[in-house]
C-alpha cells in the first residue's frame, strides 16, 4: 500500500490529466467536462478515455487508462457509478496518484451506494490515490488555469478568493453571481461525499496558493471537529477564512442532564470552534462574498475608529449608523484634519465626521478629502459615499479616488449608491479592486470584518492553560470504577461524594463539611469547620432534603448542634421510614457572593465545550451563557465571562460588591481542562459556584456529573 | 387667511404648474426641472417663469407668476433663498394652493436660513397655501405622470411602491438603483426641511393613490410622534408601510432618576411606536426595498408553515435556514401531496420539505410540484429556488412557474441564483410581478414579512384598556399641589407617601401599612394587619434604614412589637441625632413570590412610554425589559410580558410557582393610564412589583416617581 499524498498535489498541479467518461456527445457531461479542459486553456497534457475509442475536439480517444500516454497523474471519473470501482483499479496500476470522481450514484442513494463509495476508498488506499469526491462538480483553478468542472461556459475570471463547497448545486451560482459582482475567483473545489479528501484536507492545500487571498467555505458540517479547528486555525493566522455553515436548525436534540447539555447546541459548539480556530463565520452567502472582497483587497485598520466621506447628509447618517451597529465607531478629528477639510470646502459643508462636502463635490474635492482622512492619525479606515453626483459622474469620482485608495495604507470601502448612474463607476474600482457596495450598510459590514480580523491577528497566541496539580489519574480511576459497575453504552450520574472527588482532583474548592454519626460527632465538626454551621441529613435516597425537614441553618452553638442532629435524624425516619440513612452532614454556613454556572459538556464535533454564565434554575431561561471549546487560554476564559452578564458583574455593579474574578476564570480553566481530559465525562455542572469577594475564591456549592460509558454516536 | 388644504391634492394633481426660476441653461437646475415636467409627458398645464423672459421648451417664460394664464395651482420655486418670500406673496395673490421650494439655504444654513423658513410658512399661513421643502428635490408621480424634480433623467419606471423621504441626495441613488432591481415607483416626495408639509401629512395622500400599493419611509426622525402613530396607523390598515429610521445612534442621553429611565430611548421608543402602529420598520435600504417588492406583489399568506422547492439540496438547507431564523416553519406536507410529487419526481429525489426535485428537474417538473405544493393545505407559502439548472435554461423555468404563481393565492418568492445564466429569468420574473432575490436568505426574510403583514391585519383592533376606577383628578391636585411648590422648570422626586397615593389613585395594589407613634399602637396595629410584621423607621432624614438597625423583621406577637418599637427608635436616634422621626412603620411580613419591574416615561416623541421587565437591582445588566407606548389595549400588555423571561416565567418554570399574570396585566394597563393622563409624570417606577401566587394580586413594594414642570423641550 503506497501512503497517499497530504499535499493534494496532483489535484491543483496535476502534469497530465485524464477523462474518464469523455463524450463526444455535446449534451452530456462527459463532453462539458472535456471541453472545459480544453478550453480553460490547461497547459499540461489532456487525455480522453472511452471504450469506444474514437477522437473529440481534435484528440484521440483512448479505449483505457492503460493505453494514455506519459505524463499522466490525475484522472477524472464521469461514468456509471458501477464502472467506478474497475476503473479505479485501473488507474492504480497505472500510477496515478489521484483522481476526482464526479459521477453520483454513491452514499446519497442510499446503503447500496456507500458500499460502493466504501470500495472506492479501499482501492483508492491501496494505490496510494486520493480520491475527490463521488457527486460533485469537480475543482478548477483560474491562474493555472485548469478547470476540471463540467458546468456550462464560461467559467468564473480569474481572482483571489477561493471557494470551497460541500454543495456542487451552488458552485454554478456562486460562479455566475461572482462575475456579476465583478470579482473573480482563484480556486474552487467541490467536495461531493468526501469519501477521502475533506474541507480540511483542502484547507492548507488552497492556502498555499499564492493566488489566493482569502479562503470561503460553504460548510455543511465538519468531518473532524478538533482537526479543522487546528488546521483552520493554522491557515487563518496566514489568510483570512470565512464560513457559511448551513444546516444551523436541523434540530440534533439529545437527552441531557444539566442546563449545559440543555443549552449548549450544534450551533454553539460551532461559533466556539470558529472563534477559536478565527475563521469568520457569515450568516448569509451575500455576506460571505462581501467580506472576501474586502479581506482580499484592503489592508488591515489598526483600530476601529472610521471616517465617513459624503456628498450627502441622509447616507452619511446612515452610514454613522451602520458603522456603529457593527461594533465600529467614528473617528474624532484632529483640530489639523478639520483645518485642511475646511480649506478645500464650502463653508456650508460640514467638517465634523461624517464629513459632509455637500452635493457639489468635485472629484477633485472627493480625492483631496479623503487624502486629508486619511492622513489623520485617529482615523482607522474610511467608508467614502457616493450616490450619482449631480454635478459630475461617479465615474470621474473613481477616477480621482484610486490613486488615493493604491496609496493608503488604511482601508477604503465604497458605498456606491444606484444602478446604471453608477456603473462607469463600478467598473473603474472593480478593475482597481477596490471593494464597492450599493449601501451604506453593507460596505460597514465589510469594514467591520476587516477590524475583527486585524484584532484577530495582534491577539497574543498562548497555549491552553494547564494547570499542573491537576490529579486527573484519580478521576481516571474514579471513572474506571463505574465504568466496571455499569452495562456499555449506558449513563450514570455521579453521586455526589464523587463529584466532590473530581472537584479535588482538579482543584475547585468545595465547602468544607463533614459526615457525623452522633450529636457529639456532629458538635466536634462544628466546632472544627466553624460556628455557624448548617446540618443536613446523608442520606442517597432523599433528594428534597428541606421538605422533609431534613435540613437546618444557622446553628451557633453545640448544643444546638446536639438538638439539631437529633431533629434532623427524626424528621428523616419519620418522613421516610425506608430510607438509608448515612448521618448528618456538618456544614459552616456558606458566605454570601455572587453565584454563577459553569458547566461542560462532550460536543459530537468538537469535543470538550466549556459553559458560563448566570446560574440558579433560570439558567434556561435568562440564557445568559457563553461557551467556548475546552481546554482554554487565560485569555479566552477572561472573554467567556466578559461575553455574559455574569460575568461582567463580578466587577462589581451597584450595591452588589464584586467578586473574585480571578477565582471564577481558574474555576473555568480546570472546568475545561477536566472535561477535555476525559470524554466519559458527558456532562459536568456547577451550579451555583459561589463567588466570594474579591481574593475570597469560589465555592462549588452544587456538582452534578454524568458518565457516558463509550462516546456518543457522533454525528448530529 | 385661508384655511390650507390637508388633501394636498395641488401637489398630486395639479391642473397647472408655474416653475418660478426655470432657466434656459442647461447646467441649471431650473433647466433640470423645466425639462423632466416636459419629458414626464405631465397632462395639465405647464408655466415657465423667468424675470428675464424669453422662452424655454417651445414654451414662453413669464417675467411673473401674475402674468401666468389659469390654470395654475402649483408653483415650484428653484431661485435664491432671499427671493422666495416675495414669490411666495405673489403665488398667493395669485390664487395657488402649493408651493414646493425645491432652492436651499434655510434652515440647513444657520439662524438667517431659518428666520426666513418661517417668513415662508407665515406666508403661505397667510395665503392658505400648502409648502414643500424647502431644501428638497420635489415630488413625482409615474403614474400621472408627473416629474417636478430637477434630477438627471431617467426617472424611475411605473410601479407600485410609493418613497417618501428627509433625504434628498437618497431620492436619485433610490431612483437609479430601483430600475436597476426591476421594480418601480409610483410616487417619491421628497420632504426636505418641512416647513409644512411633513411624513405624517403625506402618508394618506399617498395611501389614497390607487396605484401605491406600499408605502416606503427614509426617516431620520418624527415631527410629531402621537400624530405619526396615529395616521400611520390608520394608512398601515389599507397599505403596507415600511420604514427605514436612521440616526439611531444619536445618543441622546438625558438625566434619568430610574432604570426604566436609563433603558429607554429614541430606539425603543421608535420600535414601540412602530409596532403600535403596524409600520414594518427594516434595518437597511436594502431590506425596506426587498420587502416593498413582496408586500406590493404577494398575497397574504394564512400561517408561517411554508414548503421550499429546490432542484439542488445545500441551497435547500440554507433555505430552510433562514426560514427559521426569521421565525417561520418548514411546513409538514400532507400524504396525497406527498404521493403526488413521487409520482412526478425520480425515485432518488427528496419528497419531504425542502422538496429536492434534483438538478434534471424540468421547466414542467418545477410547474407540476409548485402547484401540487401549492395545493396542500399546510402549505401557506413556498420559496422557489432556482439555481441556474444544468440542462435548462431558468428562462423557461420562469415562463413555466409565472401562471402557476399567478393562479395562486398564497404567497411564492423565487431565490434565483447566479447572474448571467439568470437574466432571462429575472425579466421574465419582473414583468410578471413575481419577487426575486438573488439568494435564499433575503427571500426567506421577504415571506417571513408578508407573515408578519398578514398576522397584523388580523389582529383585534381594541381601544386601549381604560380603567375607570382611576382617580385621575387627585393626581392631577397632587401634581398642582407640587408644582405650586417648586420653581418651572425644575424637577422634584416625589416622596415615598405621595407614590403611594398615585398607587392608590390608580387602584394599583400596595402593602398595607400604618405609622404608629407608640409601643401601644404599633401593637395594635400589628393586632389589625396580622402578624408576622415588620418594622421600619419612619424618616424622610434617613434613606438606608437597616443599615442603622432601623428595620425589623418577622415580629410574631404584641410583646415583640412593643420591644421593636423602642429598639428602632433608640437605634434611629442614637445613630442620627438631628433625624426628625415620624414614629415607626407597622407592615404584615409580605409573602413571596416572583419580583418584576413596571416603568413608564415620558418620550419626548412620542409621549409616555410603558416598561415591564426582570426587576430588581440588575435591570439595566440584564437588560431584561420591553416596551410598549401608553396606553395600550390588554392585548398589547400581553404580548409586552410575553417579550421578556420576567413575563414569561409569570406561568411558573421548574420549582418557581405561577405567578398573578393577570394582576401584573392590570397593573401595567394602570401605570401607562396613569403616565398618559399625567404628562408631568416625567418617570414612574415600581420595582419590584412582588407577583404573589395566582389569584393573590401584586403589591407595589416600593415606587419612585420624578415630576418635570414643564415638559422638557421635546428633540432628541
Amino acid at each position: 500500500m503506497n501512503v497517499p499524498d497530504p499535499s493534494l498535489t496532483p489535484f491543483f498541479a496535476p502534469k497530465g490529466i485524464a477523462v474518464i467518461g469523455a463524450s463526444s456527445n455535446p449534451v452530456k457531461l462527459g463532453y462539458g467536462l472535456a471541453r472545459n479542459l480544453v478550453q480553460s486553456n490547461y497547459q499540461g497534457m489532456v487525455h480522453f478515455v472511452n471504450p469506444r475509442g474514437g477522437s473529440l475536439l481534435g484528440r484521440p480517444m483512448y479505449p483505457g487508462i492503460a493505453l494514455v500516454p506519459d505524463p499522466v497523474d490525475l484522472a477524472i471519473l464521469l461514468i456509471p457509478a458501477g464502472a467506478i470501482p474497475d476503473a479505479l483499479r485501473e488507474c492504480g496500476a497505472r500510477g496515478l496518484g489521484a483522481a476526482v470522481i464526479a459521477s453520483g450514484g454513491f452514499r446519497e442513494t442510499g446503503a447500496q451506494g456507500a458500499a460502493l463509495e466504501a470500495e472506492c476508498l479501499q482501492i483508492a488506499r491501496q494505490h496510494g490515490m486520493r480520491l475527490l469526491g463521488p457527486n460533485c462538480i469537480g475543482l478548477l483553478d483560474t491562474h493555472l488555469p485548469l478547470d476540471a468542472t463540467f458546468l456550462p461556459p464560461p467559467g468564473p475570471p480569474p481572482g483571489d478568493v477561493a471557494f470551497i463547497s460541500h454543495s456542487g448545486a451552488i458552485c454554478a451560482a456562486v460562479i455566475d453571481w461572482a462575475r456579476g459582482q465583478g470579482f473573480g475567483l482563484s480556486r474552487l473545489v467541490s467536495l461531493g461525499n468526501q469519501v477521502d479528501v475533506n474541507e480540511t484536507d483542502v484547507l492548507s492545500a488552497l492556502a498555499a496558493d499564492p493566488f489566493t487571498r482569502v479562503l470561503t467555505l460553504y460548510l455543511e458540517g465538519v468531518s473532524d471537529g478538533r482537526r479543522f479547528v487546528e488546521e483552520a486555525g493554522r491557515v487563518a493566522r496566514q489568510k483570512p477564512v470565512v464560513a457559511l455553515k448551513v444546516g444551523r436548525y436541523a434540530s440534533g436534540q439529545r437527552a441531557v442532564a444539566s442546563h449545559t447539555g440543555a443549552l449548549a447546541g450544534q450551533e454553539n459548539a460551532f461559533n466556539a470552534a470558529f472563534r477559536r480556530a478565527g475563521v469568520i463565520r457569515a450568516d448569509t452567502s451575500e455576506e460571505m462574498f462581501d467580506w472576501a472582497r474586502a479581506l482580499a483587497w484592503c489592508p488591515p485598520p489598526s483600530g476601529r475608529a472610521m471616517a465617513v466621506l459624503t456628498d450627502a447628509g441622509g447616507p452619511g447618517v446612515t452610514a454613522a449608523d451602520a458603522l456603529e451597529a457593527n461594533g465600529l465607531r467614528l473617528a474624532r478629528l484632529e483640530d489639523q484634519t478639520l483645518e485642511a477639510l475646511r480649506a478645500s470646502l464650502p463653508p456650508a459643508a460640514s467638517l465634523h465626521n461624517p464629513v459632509d462636502m455637500l452635493a457639489s463635490a468635485s472629484p477633485e474635492q472627493y480625492a483631496g478629502c479623503l487624502s486629508i482622512l486619511l492622513a489623520d492619525s485617529g482615523v482607522d479606515g474610511v467608508l467614502v459615499i457616493l450616490p450619482p453626483p449631480p454635478m459630475y459622474t461617479a465615474g470621474a469620482v473613481a477616477k480621482a479616488l484610486i490613486p488615493v485608495i493604491h496609496s493608503a495604507e488604511k482601508p477604503v470601502i465604497i458605498a456606491l449608491m444606484g444602478e446604471r448612474l453608477i456603473q462607469e463607476a463600478v467598473e473603474h474600482f472593480r478593475a482597481a479592486r477596490v471593494p464597492e457596495y450599493r449601501f451604506p450598510e453593507r460596505a460597514a459590514s465589510a469594514l467591520a470584518i476587516l477590524a475583527q480580523r486585524a484584532e484577530f491577528l495582534q491577539r497574543r497566541q498562548d497555549p491552553p492553560e494547564r494547570f499542573d496539580g491537576a490529579d486527573a489519574e484519580s478521576v481516571g480511576a474514579l471513572i474506571q470504577e463505574y465504568t466496571a459497575a455499569h452495562p456499555p453504552h449506558s449513563s450514570v450520574m455521579l453521586s455526589q461524594a464523587a463529584a466532590q472527588r473530581l472537584m479535588g482532583a482538579y482543584g475547585i474548592p468545595i465547602p468544607p463539611a463533614g459526615l457525623a454519626d452522633t450529636p457529639q460527632e456532629a458538635a466536634r465538626l462544628a466546632q472544627q469547620l466553624g460556628f455557624p454551621v448548617a446540618l443536613k441529613i446523608a442520606s442517597e435516597d432523599i433528594s428534597h432534603k428541606s421538605d422533609i425537614g431534613g435540613v437546618l441553618l444557622n446553628l451557633t452553638d453545640a448544643q444546638a448542634v446536639m438538638r439539631g442532629f437529633r431533629t434532623v435524624m427524626e424528621n428523616a425516619q419519620k418522613a421516610l421510614p425506608a430510607a438509608s440513612l448515612q448521618g448528618v452532614q456538618v456544614q459552616p454556613m456558606m458566605p454570601s457572593g455572587q453565584d454563577v454556572i459553569i458547566g461542560a459538556v462532550q460536543d459530537p464535533q468538537f469535543g470538550a465545550l466549556v459553559m458560563f454564565g448566570s446560574g440558579g434554575v433560570e439558567v434556561e431561561g435568562l440564557k445568559d451563557v457563553a461557551f467556548s471549546l475546552a481546554p482554554l487560554t487565560r485569555l479566552e476564559a477572561d472573554h467567556l465571562l466578559e461575553s455574559t452578564w455574569a460575568g461582567r458583574k463580578l466587577r462589581g455593579y451597584r450595591d452588589i460588591p464584586a467578586g473574585d474574578r480571578q477565582a471564577v476564570i481558574e474555576a473555568v480553566l480546570r472546568l475545561a481542562q477536566m472535561a477535555a481530559d476525559h470524554p466519559q465525562l458527558a456532562e459536568i455542572e456547577i451550579n451555583p459556584l459561589r463567588v466570594l469577594p474579591d481574593g475570597g475564591g469560589v465555592l462549588a456549592l452544587d456538582v452534578r456529573a454524568r458518565l457516558q460509558f463509550q462516546a456518543e454516536t457522533g454525528m448530529n
